[in-house]
């Protein structure tokens, strides 16, 4: 059944036969005309300056396909596809294969439920890649297994995603124990449970951190998803939730060479409200600078998220061996490492970030190619 | 004179000689001591968790050089330099070197306005460089002359304020007109005034365009100062405003290689609430997806700023010769190019990014270099 027309002041409407109703504003369709986009890079070459924004249609008329719209002063009539324009409706929102809902994990996921992904597979097969890729954001976390022993095998399973993000530390880093550390990673001490860089305006997205040997005693790998630790925060203390979304604090990293410096919310939310991000880094916190009248609350709420992050409810612990990577959403999925002795043996993983923006690029190009 | 001490149930108070005046919750002193920072990483080691939300001191002391706080349970006290602590108290934002005001600029400035920079000097001392980039960050623009005539000459300048950014366009690149375009800057089309690759979570900050040739007739560059037009809509038409710095709109790039969403505000705001950021790129904006009730208050506000980013009172034009590279902060300043016919001659630039917190860092360094 062919949809309803309805126009009126400033815009017209569409019924379609199974109920929807679009409400098109004159402006938007004069704006997003598909004779108005480039025919090879597909950017939009229109330019809005050149019609008035009161914009009124000489004619507007729909035929089983498609919607016709003659402008004043225009004889070819804009024509947009029917099924096209009911899925691009003023709000609604445009369809994106890379919108993978989080599944928060607690403790009961265990090392044994991370999901684990075979690096030739990746390497080889596209739809093992978008699987991959899918599992790795669902869960914020992925083992890959079965890499070469060179720093190579690991680069390369993290640029089928996209190019490397490179920070002060260069485009890859080497997690050993290091006489001069400028970092406690480089450290042979325990680590916390933390997000990388929260003190760059942007802290890298996933981190691939591969493992070359892992022969000293202690240094089990342990991880807790942000996202879980944050939205039970809002359930039992929504207060402290509210102090630690919208309170910026200052982070920042100094050595020789660098001082990179950046102030952000501890929890971010999206633009629908959901927990996007934690940046959780006591050692990258800088002096605390809010109002003597904030402070007491943030320090209540902060130390309160510590805490959490340390509860067994929610941690997991692996012991990477040789040939195995994690990867993990530096952004979201927080992770540490127990103290080793360097005397007992070789600690050494090498690493590198791909950020999101990338990754979700990928799952996109090739939900595209999987139709 | 010694500052006088108060104690209190929750902190203590220092007044100082001068009038100034810190409230000093126990927490924050406890969580600062200077004894739970690495002494060679400078990152807190002090673990939060490790005392109670409501520590409390024995005893707390001045000396004429030194607020000594001896906690429950310690021998040691936590001992505060009065000048550290002065300069660190709560609510007094650390000083930084790269908060470098902008100087909003109009179209009086010229082309003879833009500061311009010696290649040579920036590439051989310390001081001319940390002037180029305070310069550079003040006006969001400048030029470097005296290159030489190869790729490597623009990227050395760039490199010498920290690594590159990369994108999906590489590393670096070539803007010439080329035969099969993923992008509107690869033609020999005139390009509106815009800012790069707002379809990335995290636009490229600095932009670096090498002019290697400049032959063609046409193919000026245009920029305008999105601070001085963002003000500007601000006084004039304050609600245009809120709706470009509250309305997040979906950009989007996509090639065969990649498909980069972002949803962005046009205007984007500091924690002061200055313009720190403008998002405008007509070709990138992706389908607007917004309510039909906030679509014509949108169009209105953003045809608008549109309409004052090409109002011949805020831009300037540079016609680039050959040697000589523009500079500017691809986030604040606006950039475009007039037309030109490709048969008329060659033009070449060559390109590259370096993020604002790279830039920053870099001038934080030289400031501590130079006291």
């Amino acid at each position: 059944m062919q949809p309803t027309l309805t126009t009126g002041a400033e815009g017209l409407e569409i019924r379609w036969a199974d109920g929807t109703v679009g409400a098109f504003p004159y402006i938007w369709l004069r704006d997003t005309d598909p004779a108005g986009f480039h025919p090879k890079t597909g950017e939009r070459t229109f330019d809005l300056t050149t019609v008035p924004l009161d914009v009124r249609p000489r004619e507007a008329r729909v035929t089983p396909e498609a919607l016709l719209v003659t402008w004043e002063g225009q004889v070819e009539p804009s024509r947009f596809d029917l099924d096209w324009i009911k899925t691009h409706r003023p709000g609604q929102r445009r369809h994106d294969p890379a919108d993978i809902a989080p599944v928060a994990w607690r403790a009961e996921l265990g090392g044994a439920g991370v999901p684990r992904h075979e690096a030739d597979g990746i390497a080889t097969s596209d739809t093992a890649l978008a699987r991959w890729l899918a599992d790795t954001k669902r869960y914020g976390l992925s083992i890959v297994t079965g890499l070469a022993d060179t720093t190579e095998a690991g680069l390369a399973v993290a640029r089928r995603v996209g190019h490397l993000r490179e920070t002060n530390f260069g485009l890859t880093f080497e997690v050993v124990s290091k006489p001069d550390p400028n970092n406690l990673a480089y450290t042979s001490d325990a680590l916390p449970l933390h997000t990388d860089l929260t003190n760059q305006e942007l802290p890298p997205g996933y981190q691939f951190l591969h493992c070359l040997a892992n022969e000293a005693r202690g240094g089990g790998s342990t991880f807790c998803d942000g996202v879980a630790v944050a939205r039970d925060l809002r359930a039992r203390d929504p207060e402290a939730f509210e102090v630690l979304s919208t309170v910026t604090v200052p982070f920042r990293f100094h050595d020789r060479h660098t001082d990179i410096r950046s102030r952000k919310t501890v929890i971010a939310l999206d633009t629908r409200g959901e927990v996007s991000e934690i940046c959780f880094n006591a050692h990258l916190a800088d002096i605390l600078d809010l109002d003597p009248g904030i402070m007491t609350p943030f320090y209540r709420a902060y130390r309160l998220l510590m805490e959490m992050t340390r509860d067994p409810a929610y941690g997991i612990a692996l012991r990477l061996g040789a040939g195995e990577m994690v990867v993990f959403d530096n952004r979201r999925v927080l992770h540490g490492r127990e103290a080793f002795d360097p005397a007992t043996g070789f600690r050494h993983l090498h690493g590198c970030y791909v950020d999101r923006g990338e990754w979700d690029s990928r799952i996109r190009v090739l939900a595209r190619e999987q139709g």
